[in-house]
């Protein structure tokens, strides 16, 4: 029986690692960790930096894999996302006959927490059908609570539902109903200026919790060609970006 | 200058404590620990269990004190809470001046994630409103978090959004429009029977992340009831009970 630990590593700052992480990663006999394309190596190596600071001398295994890429030429999303998880879950049980044989336990350092826009469950449940497998996770934190700590703010409005939807959702579907907060993940760039800034105000940070961290805030209307500009700037320099934002609609009656 | 780190401490296991906020309290100068009414000792305890395990021996100054409660005189819910945030600014500024004058690190234990369906940020906006403070904020790991890590679940289906509410909004306003997934916080008992279980999976954990947990999931057509009995029992038992719960509606074109 082989034990898969998603184990959540939080969004960029090793210090995001709990002491729950710290203990998986140390009672696991394998880590498999993925050798990431050119452009998203920043987030390979912190996975490295992460095991050289918490790993006991006498740890794990470190396996680095090469991650297949998305094959574009299958037209379908889904189609395409499945035959992704497919070919990942094989590299993965190459990796781990080859280091284990049939039994052990297997990490894996998922970036924020494994529950939220992360493929490593899915590949996992896939590979669980293939080999008598076991999948436990580990929560990290989020780059939604990094977000809103950065900022200092509360996600939700007092006693008030919020929404998390992606950026093509937003240019799709335009502002959720009936909330009046809603927090915005995998925008390849500017969704927000898709809707009517009126009354709205923008919490935006990129490379949250990392030191090349940047934080802009204020009214949609003031700030959104501003944010818009300074991501295109940070994406050019540092050859990628990942960013998140909260937008709150104001109203006479929310509480502050 | 006073500074109040909001420091998050997960909900429950004291393993959910990260390296940065065992940090941050250990740079503090005084931490605020809330006696809470009777009932949910178990939570206070938790706190000063956790300044045990991670304080250094020449560590900050602990200093408990008695929670206000809300005054069931003022009928508006609005106008109770910011009484009560004012009253609890008060007791925290006596608690500060006493320990520290006017400056200082002051650091409060935050169940959970400090941004999500929590007052202490709102007290803390409102003391700095009254003195020269800054509030900062330390990600914790959240009741959300620890539901799905303990099922071994996403929180969402393949890049689509999901929203949190609480459970008297669920009871008021049913299954929230264009969403498949929802997390229901803050209810206070069974308000997803007052939704169709046709089709809906629901994933139950109480008292998450702690040695007490219970969980349950299942169609909710065959589950509900049993969730409403062992919340009742378990609420009896211990005296108190915290619980959240995720349901999804299942449909034929999400991927599993
Ligand atoms: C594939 S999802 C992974 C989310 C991750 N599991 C989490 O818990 O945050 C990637 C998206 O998360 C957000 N994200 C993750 N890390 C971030 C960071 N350090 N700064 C800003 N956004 C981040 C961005 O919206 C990005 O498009
Ligand atoms: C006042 S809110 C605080 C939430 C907290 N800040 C967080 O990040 O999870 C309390 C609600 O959180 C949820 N909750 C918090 N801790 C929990 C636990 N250990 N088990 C189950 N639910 C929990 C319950 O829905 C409860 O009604």
């Amino acid at each position: 029986m082989i034990t898969l630990t998603l184990v959540g590593i939080g969004t960029g700052n090793a210090k995001h690692l709990t002491l729950q992480a710290i203990e998986a990663l140390n009672q696991s006999d394998l880590i498999l960790i993925p050798r990431k394309g050119p452009g998203k190596d920043d987030l390979a190596e912190l996975r490295l930096v992460i095991c050289n600071q918490v790993l006991q001398p006498d740890g794990p295994v470190i396996h680095e894999f090469v991650m297949p890429e998305r094959d574009p030429a299958i037209a379908n999303y889904e189609t395409r996302v499945q035959a992704w998880h497919s070919q990942t879950a094989l590299v993965w049980s190459h990796g781990i006959s080859q280091h284990l044989g049939n039994r052990g336990r297997v990490a894996f350092l998922v970036w924020g927490d494994p529950s939220l826009y992360d493929s490593t469950l899915r590949i996992a449940d896939r590979l669980a059908s293939t080999m008598a497998t076991q999948v436990e996770m580990i929560p990290g934190i989020t780059s939604i609570q990094t977000l809103t700590a950065g900022h200092a703010i509360s996600l939700n409005e007092l006693a008030e539902p919020f929404i998390v939807t992606t950026g093509r959702r937003l240019r799709e579907n335009g502002w959720p109903e009936a909330v009046s907060t809603v927090v915005v993940m995998l925008d390849k760039g500017g969704a927000f200026t898709c809707i009517d800034p009126a009354g709205v105000d923008i919490w935006w940070s990129a490379y949250a919790g990392m030191p090349q961290e940047i934080k802009i805030a204020g009214p949609l209307q003031s700030v959104s060609e501003q944010i818009v500009q300074t991501r295109a700037v940070a994406r050019e320099r540092h050859g990628w970006i990942m960013d998140i934002y909260l937008m709150r609609r104001r109203s006479g009656t929310a509480l502050a």
